[in-house]
């Protein structure tokens, strides 16, 4: 526990080599936390994301020397006045804020648990509970993660995956299928799995190179964050001087 | 600005009529917040209540020198540690914690916006996306406040109404189908109203005798909690004496 309080300690200091770093000086866009989708004016659905992942990346970028853009779904989390924070509510307003700024960015996180469905219709008011059965529905909401690594200059383009089973195989599927640079994969297991609100976490990374993976082991999202970055950082990097 | 602060300062301290008013040793049970209905292990259907208002109840009833136990839904808010508070997550839940609760309740008031609906099949693994168009069926909850109405030895029961249109006929509706003894009614308004995560409230409160109205015009969600407790002492009283 005492070595857990010295690593946090340690990484919530900037390192010395804060300024001269991979990261140093970049433009980082990150989403952070869930999308809500308004059903009527009191109901919505979303989902367990607490944003901790997300904003502990945003400050650790910050801290590794980056210009960090943060947008953030509807969260009960605070960032670093240096952070330029975007709140949004759902996914069609998280991608357009995100296309508002994707132009100057170097890399792009997509940390955000971006609902992929919305409501066909929004209810005006709210809905009565005359039946017994209700059918909603959904469709498709435009997947933030795709527009951004289908534009032609797209940053560094790292997505996140929350998966139940197979991890690896959903996640090297997604990678490839949206010509991702990157993915970081959390197992969330069951519906009592802890990660959403947890202050830990675990990733296992993949990319296309080489079939690279790194496995990142449990620790404090804000240490994950910066072993993330320093994968994010080093395959930067190797891609240069390729 | 000042006047509300006094007031808020005055709302936080015992009453000096605190042990000999009518709610002085009464047994209160009170909902709060949301109810969270799974979708899957990831998403959820939910609804904007802060719970805020009920947890302001739960206290100036404490204050008001009862006995209080709070069931409470997901929400991010502390309750005195003389109030026996109960976290349940679904409306099932929620049900299951009334039922256990209320043979000793002399006062039950329903503030907690329970998901009128919840899936007929939750997932075990989360859902692709696979296609376009999503549909999900879901079927009414247990009526936890009709449920309590229903009860042969029952409590005073006040229940709440959010309605965004006819304030008055949906109120007076709900008062009479579930054989309420009194219902305070939010208007909700429209999509943005700020009622939910709002500080302040304003109530109108209807019971059956007299057709009886009151309005309790905005004001902190503090003190309109000791407005809301005062009529329903009154109303207590003064069904005794009749």
């Amino acid at each position: 526990e005492i070595r857990d309080q010295m690593i946090a300690a340690m990484n919530n200091e900037p390192s010395p080599t804060a300024n001269n770093g991979p990261l140093a000086g970049k433009q980082l866009l990150i989403t952070a936390g869930p999308t809500r989708e308004a059903i009527d004016p009191v109901r919505y659905i979303s989902n367990h994301s607490s944003g901790k992942m997300g904003f502990a990346l945003a400050e650790a970028a910050r801290l590794a020397g980056a210009m960090v853009t943060l947008v953030a779904g509807p969260v009960a989390l605070q960032a670093h006045s240096d952070i330029k924070r975007i709140d949004v509510v759902s996914a069609e307003q998280m991608l357009k804020a995100v296309m508002s700024q994707v132009d100057k960015a170097d890399v792009f996180i997509s940390v955000a648990a971006v609902s992929d469905y919305r409501l066909t219709e929004v209810m005006d008011q709210k809905i009565k509970k005359n039946s017994t059965e209700m059918t909603l529905t959904l469709v498709r909401n435009p997947d933030i993660l795709k527009s951004v690594a289908d534009l032609p200059n797209r940053p560094f383009v790292v997505g996140f995956a929350a998966e139940t089973e197979n991890v690896e195989v959903h996640a090297r599927g997604k990678l490839e299928k949206k010509a991702l640079d990157m993915i970081a994969a959390n197992h969330v297991g069951q519906a009592d799995n802890p990660v959403f609100s947890s202050d830990t976490n675990a990733l296992d990374v993949y990319w296309p190179a080489d079939n690279g993976h790194e496995h990142i082991p449990s620790a404090t999202k804000q240490s994950v964050a910066h072993s993330l970055l320093d994968i994010i950082g080093q395959q930067m990097s190797a891609r240069k001087t390729t």
